[in-house]
């Protein structure tokens, strides 16, 4: 079933507690810091039941119509489905939604591939994700995540902090018949503000001794004992969707999620108890990988972004002829061209994937990562550079177009021989929002962060590497010539 | 005379026109885009009159004392005075006045180390320079400037461009007995909400055949007939104090000027019609060096805020003892002593200048310009790089903190065993502020745009480097051997 | 037909003129500067006839066997079959030969597969490519490349430049029934000293007035009036194979082409007197691509053989474990993948060319060329890091082996727990080779410019981009808000 | 007394034992790997004597005139005057020479400014370190060092590591009433072939239990059971001083040092047993300060050398008025100004020493060496990039020039509209050399490791940095609003 973009909106008033400040919102479809983006979001699912994209962003399985992200690819094609689906979602949201629904719905598809990672005796956890799978594909639920421990947390020594007081982080409080009861802090959902369901998990390793934390489940983002709170919106910066396209319509939102005994359904528990299992289910599945693939697609929607903008200003300044200028859009034509071809890369070279699926390859995809990581803010600061200063060359907001008086200096002063002053103002306004607004630099952040810092998206790439085999060149090169060829010869 | 802070803020209220949008302000010092940023200034005036400061924000002449950076500067001792001065103001405002009173009252002082430069026959540029020095030390005057075409005039081709109606540039539309009337665009008066005076001229060089854009002069900035419009002032965003403890409180504002035949007394006029002195009265004089040598100085305050905000946050982090963050804050300390050196260095080697003045190493102060601008971005990601997601997972504002029962909540959560979540909150918020808002965003643009694109600054290193002694210390060393040498020999 | 290793080394002693200095090389398979690495190329040819190799280094067609680089491809199999045959040859001699007989034999491969480019009305261009193609092909020859003017000859202004006294670039002399006679000088012959034949042309865009030197030939090496001028073999100055074990026999030589009155029958003249020909014949077929694809995948293999470099030497420095040098391999394993990436995706995104052929992506080809051409320098200087300065601990060259004593010493001393004297020694001079001798700084030099320097092939990635598609995804979003949108409001 | 070039050749021939490789030099002053290199030191002795520079490079203290490094600077003056002697000395060597008699000479110098952390109750360290910088002052001598282990030795655990067999560093084997007997391996004695005298000692820090090894004492070049084991001497690998002026030339050698049971006398002990000492001599007093002094200044020689070959190669190339190239060289000569502003500015900001000595400013001096090795390896790559495949153009070697007929080819065929032939292959064959040759390669290693890896460099200015008044600041700033400050206020 797909669901409407309105029905997506009333789901979504559901009585969730989320805090803006000392603020509770009562309603994020209205509120004017939500009410925009969860319309871009409901966007989103609209497009799904758009004839025009039956073929590319849904498929068929037993009769039934579901979300491109929830098909468990066996081959090339399927992989190729899931890039094309990924695609244009993110171009409908210019890359900005980094947790769209799809992010999560491809960790859990991915888990999925290869179920029997959660195979642990005694347990129904592979039964009960299979069932999940199928609950959140079949009624299209937006799941969002929060898998990590709260800064404070990961400082305190594993020795002593058994107890609540001891430690703000997320754990299992008590069980029963019924399910579990948590209690603590997880950060960060992003996307919390609009999402259905909240998966909460450790992508953060635990130490040994931390088997309290060591839990996985999912509830509904209007649990009781729930609270969501709201690092401020970025559209309360925004003085119009003129002045701030950007920031006043597709915040995603990020939320810390605290707990307050909180109870789960055994139904819901995924794993308990188990510092490895917590981890593994996303590095041994296809999770972390199909996740991150939708990463990497939605960091080339937003590139794609960017150079059109980057092509634009140097345009609107009468600068695109000129070497310089020349030479820093064809490196980031060829930036463009590398996160595609990395994205293309990683369906060709793929993996085999439990029983008869397959997965993107997964060295490429870290490197991928890396990649985007390691240029976005550089990347950013070039196209910023072909501003210059024009951008505070601009009246303060649009307020400015709708006084005649004031409208005609601008015009008069403002256009230059190839475009209108209002033209300019547009074009630098978004570029503005892009880059430079708050708004904009929390995409630096996040695309600095959202996968771990740099030394840990590093850190997989190290992990995959084939040590061995590069050893073994190295041997093999050396095993050619010895203390005693002491002219030069050829190798053998 | 040293003038108060109240004098000072009084003297704003003067019916000057600065249009926020469409918003007309009536009064800087009430204005809530304004009125704190207004203060922060005014405390600069009162800190001069602060006995404490006597002997190094005022120097005596005449029997009259005068702020620090009108001291026309004879040895190195007067070098160091000045320097002191600045560091001393610039610390007070941490770095983040860039045009601060000293900055234009720095370029006009150097202009009168040699004034000898604005002598052209007919004309009583040079009195008039030397009489205005006299007017803005004794008034104790703040001037900004405004100094370069707006973008569209750039592009225009010199050929056509003879009217108003083909070009917005500010011009010469007539003259008469009692002084000119100039009509057009300037951009760009940073400080133009605050200061007393504007200097209009051309540091970007003029096309030859633009004699009517080739005027220097003086205005007060509620002269009639000219209005300023400001870019969206960064108070409009701040939440509060707490939460934008900068953007609140320190904009020094960015001005459109645009004047609408606008006259101006012979008496403010000090080039007119002369393209290549319109440009030689800041390269020729002392005053591009004063000036900029400010701008060096500001920037070491600002490193110094930075580089505290840096080990703050690792503190706060608990990561401090970890080796790759020493070796990051290893480096950043680096970099202040090196912007340290660079200042001390260019007052060390400075050189000769007009009758009996001593001026600043040119060359250094363009490479510690040059420095800066390379390396202001990448250390502002350095430690948004320490602050990872952290502000992300803070309250949206301070009213979390008027509210007793989500307080207690957020006390209890997100404090760590090291320091309380208000201290947390307050220094995240602090470094957001200063790194990441759309004030921080501006404060990245500026340090690349302030003294012209990179390739500009880049470009009076290249023009004042001595090439012929460069080439020389190769040609000496090729002149030691030569073809016939054909087995290694010793240098000669 | 495959020839064998011994058919090609005796093919090369066919009274070639090559100068190393004033020496005249008399047979580069015996030469001291040129036998080892001679020895090096045969073994490729010998590679291609290893039955282990029978499915992957040749194809058959009409009955005979031929070399991988000359299959046309038809489909993604075709471009999967090239690949792996460009990454076995590369592995073999390490990444090191850039101008291996793969790379020239896919350029005029890949012009084949849209040879109506030459199908210039009265000329037999078209014919004469093919049939060339088939005689390379048929004879199993190596063909290398000189496309671009001496230094000197591009300052030239093309006005005053006819006679060859006034420009020492190569042209047609005088033509007439048999052939044509051409003059003067081309760079660069990268493997001069080693291939069959030589393909003239010109990869530098030139004047439209130059036609005299728009002129496309082949010529084998041999030819009278031909002379090649090598620079310095690094040879040379190696001290022996354990010593320089790369430099002693991975040299693929540089040489300058001097044609002084050289006849070249018509059949081996592929294009005359047109400018834009002589360069289209590149770009529009595919040519440029699968020769640069080639370049990708041998850079590939040399990246391997540097990050199991680097793997070792952290090894036997034992630093393996420290998380910083964790962090720098994990960083070039992700590189590794990048360029990995790269390839794949270049051929899943591969396009269609001519006549029901395809042909690997260029877009992604281009940039693959500009990160190689961004990263290489960068690489090398992480990896003599992680050497630090231990190369300059170790004894001069492996004589000391051969000394009782002084060996005894050496391993006594040198020895670390880990591992020998002997051990480290070899391993750091294998290093130092490859990444600081002069042999390993032509390396840098040529990854920085064997496909042009660094802006021009930003240029190719520049002329390739789809600018108007980036521009249409800025003015669907702009269309999505207006000026009248004065409160946020949701994406339409 | 200021000795002669030639005294000081004659004080080579003093019996030293260098190996190269396992080929023993009988006299380096005519030995072909470094008679060149020789004289090239001798030339400085002789230059301190030229009456031209006998105010610059010598100075009189009780009727004897002595070098320039041996002063102990009480005021600006005086190190104005050291600084003005390293850098005609610096020039004079082009910068090439890192260990020249100045650097440990300043060393040594710094040393006797504070000389009271010697004092060691009970010993006549402090005496005897006097009597020793009298004693190498007096006498001229050129005093190089070796302070850091082995690097096997660096992994071993201190717990397990108490015998030679165990360990190969340089340690104490036995002491009696002349003196003590060291034996082991130290690293690395760059100077070794050309010095006099060689200082042992430890600038790496020693795990506190390893005592044997905290030793420091200096011994003369030819000390009976002291073997020197030099790396590949560079001028074995030059063709000829045409092609490689430098390598040919200014090789200041690296030697490992083997000692077997050397005897030195307690009167060149200058610390032993006491760890913490044999470092503290370096960094609590002015040893570590002046000595990489002269460093910084060394490095700024180099740099001038490099920027000239830039502007040459550009202007040979026909490119220099291209922007792109004008904006590179302006880059180069704002460095080069970088290096200049910091040297002058360490003297500006001195600090007080000892009794009544100066010192210069640490911090910046640590600053300069960290700007210098982060900017080194790019700084040679810019100008690689400058000399593009040029250098792969010209032939072999200067034979080619004593060739008529050849010499004829090259001269018509390689010459521009602006320069010969010859000229041409002269300057790219130095740049080639310094930037390039596998002596090239040695300096960028060196200038990253020579004062140790980056990151100990930056631990220097972590060390020194004042972060207490950094943190200061931040609090004060805070200090100055609160949470009840809701509404945008002013600075206090």
């Amino acid at each position: 079933m797909l669901r409407s973009g309105n029905d997506y909106l009333r789901s979504l008033q559901d009585g969730r507690q989320i805090f803006v400040g000392s603020r509770l919102v009562e309603d994020v479809t209205t509120d004017p810091a939500f009410a925009a983006s969860a319309r871009s979001f409901a966007r989103l699912f609209d497009l799904k039941r758009d004839p025009e994209h039956a073929s590319t962003l849904s498929f068929e399985e037993n009769g039934e119509r579901h979300s491109f992200y929830y098909l468990r690819p066996r081959n090339t094609e399927d992989l190729r489905f899931r890039m094309n689906g990924h695609k244009i979602w993110a171009d409908a949201s210019h890359g900005l939604f980094g947790r769209s629904p799809d992010h999560v719905g491809s960790f859990i598809t991915g888990m999925t591939c290869r179920p029997e990672v959660f195979d642990v005796p005694g347990h129904g956890f592979k039964d009960r994700l299979l069932a999940y799978y199928e609950y959140i594909r079949d009624n299209d639920l937006y799941v969002c995540y929060a898998t990590h421990p709260p800064q404070g947390a990961r400082n305190y020594s594993s020795d002593s902090k058994t107890s609540f007081f001891e430690s703000p982080a997320l754990h299992v409080a008590s069980t029963d018949a019924d399910g579990i009861t948590v209690h603590g802090m997880k950060t960060l959902a992003t996307g919390g503000a609009f999402c259905d369901e909240i998966w909460i998990g450790n992508l953060t390793p635990l130490a040994p001794d931390r088997t309290r934390e060591a839990v996985t489940c999912a509830i509904p983002a209007n649990t009781p004992g729930l609270t969501l709170w709201s690092r401020r919106p970025s559209a309360q910066a925004a003085a119009s969707a003129f002045d701030n396209p950007l920031s006043s319509r597709f915040d995603e939102s990020d939320c810390m999620l605290v707990c307050e005994n909180v109870k789960v359904p055994w139904s819901r528990v995924f794993t308990i108890g188990n510092v490895e299992l917590s981890r593994a289910i996303y590095m041994e599945t296809g999770g972390h990988y199909f996740g991150n693939h939708q990463s990497n697609i939605r960091f080339w929607s937003k590139l794609q972004l960017i150079i059109g903008l980057a092509n634009k200003i140097a345009a609107s300044a009468g600068v695109r002829g000129i070497p310089a200028v020349q030479d820093t859009l064809g490196r980031l034509a060829a930036m463009e061209a590398t996160i595609a071809g990395l994205v293309h890369g990683q369906i060709a070279a793929h993996g085999r994937l439990g029983d008869g699926h397959v997965v993107v390859n997964q060295r490429i995809m870290y490197a991928a990562l890396s990649w985007c990581q390691e240029n976005y803010g550089q990347i950013c600061a070039t196209v910023r550079e072909l501003m210059g200063g024009v951008i505070f060359q601009m009246p303060a907001d649009v307020s400015i177009l709708h006084d005649d008086a004031l409208n005609d200096t601008f015009q008069a002063y403002w256009s230059t021989d190839k475009e209108t002053a209002l033209d300019r103002m547009k074009l630098y306004k978004l570029a503005w929002d892009l880059l430079a607004s708050e708004f904009g630099a929390r995409h630096v952040q996040y695309e600095n962060f959202y996968a771990g810092p740099p030394f840990l998206v590093r850190a997989h790439s190290m992990r995959e590497a084939p040590w061995t085999a590069f050893d073994d060149k190295i041997e093999r090169l050396m095993a050619t010539y010895g203390t005693g060829d002491a002219l030069p010869m050829a190798a053998e």
